[in-house]
């Protein structure tokens, strides 16, 4: 923990920038009681051939590199990616219907993995910059399914902005028998890895 | 899955009651979609002396059967409630801010479990009733948390009406490593078992 003076120089310093325009990220960090901006990086997105970490970590860099270029004031700059991968395959947001609906079929009934890659940009006030870059898995089960559920779940919408077709925050709920790890990765977000780098740099992202 | 015609059966056959006054279980349910009313039981929770699997599922049971027995319509009856077991403690909810302290205090840096019981009441036309009453545990890391980071927490008052004084959908998230099972077990409904539970017994609750 911080003393009450180095919270007060804390408070006076940072802003913080979120570098996503995703309402679940924005959420969790409201859900919190974190006050902050939303700036989003128009830099397209290239899928790399690497492991699902490795791609995580980059884009969630590259985000936040390109968001932090047009920051001049003391701030915090959170960039953040996820992904789904299952056996050898790596699962972004579906293009299509059929593309979500090939996507839960070939990942019901077993289990698979969700990467979200987090960068943090710490920008002091002589520019000097701080980088905390980090991907956080964590493992999902999902229950098996028939073609009607599965249809009748992507019908809803709800899988056509979601990595891996579904929200496990949504009406996807009662097939996931169960997860290992954080949560707040499987939706877009893993608060507990990013409140507690941060606090090892001696920055409370809750008392700013 | 149901046939269409077996769908439209049931449509018209059950009212879904949830047995509890709890706002999360509420959500939850309205999350994936069902239509449901609330009647909530006045019985008086008594805390036996029993493993926390066998103590939530009859406290479930006593909450559905409770409501039960004033409902005369086909209907299915849901009650759930939820404890934390730290060690050979069984928590609730906390009686007091000290209360609330002193619990976080016990398992902070630590695993520890949560289990909700559930008893569902299927009443039939003929006054026939099928009942089924499970427990479902999740396993919860969490975070070493500093006496300041405990009672902050504590003062944003979210505890007082949560079993074990912390709420993963709120602002405890970021003290929550990880979990090993149902996330929403944890909020306090197993959504995934009640509706894989009911499917087995030819009842498609999203699908009323």
């Amino acid at each position: 923990m911080l003393s009450d003076q180095q919270e007060r120089n804390v408070r006076k310093m940072y802003e913080v920038i979120l570098a996503s325009g995703s309402p679940r990220r924005k959420e969790i960090l409201e859900q919190i009681g974190v006050s902050f901006r939303i700036v989003t990086s128009n830099k397209e997105e290239v899928m790399k051939d690497e492991d699902p970490a490795g791609l995580v970590k980059d884009l969630s860099k590259m985000k936040a590199t390109d968001v932090a270029e047009g920051i001049k004031n003391k701030s915090i700059i959170i960039g953040a990616d996820t992904v789904v991968a299952h056996k050898d395959r790596v699962l972004g947001k579906p293009k299509s219907r059929e593309d979500a609906i090939a996507m839960i079929e070939s990942f019901q009934g077993d289990s698979h993995d969700v990467y979200t890659g987090v960068c943090i940009i710490i920008k002091d006030a002589d520019s000097k910059e701080q980088i905390i870059n980090f991907a956080e898995a964590t493992k999902v089960k999902v229950c098996a399914m028939t073609r009607s559920q599965i249809e009748e779940y992507v019908d809803t919408k709800e899988p056509m902005d979601k990595a891996g077709a579904y929200a496990i925050q949504g009406k996807f709920a009662p097939y996931i028998a169960g997860i290992e790890g954080d949560y707040y990765n499987i939706v877009g977000f893993p608060i507990c890895a990013v409140y507690q780098n941060l606090l090892k740099a001696g920055i409370d992202l809750k008392n700013l």
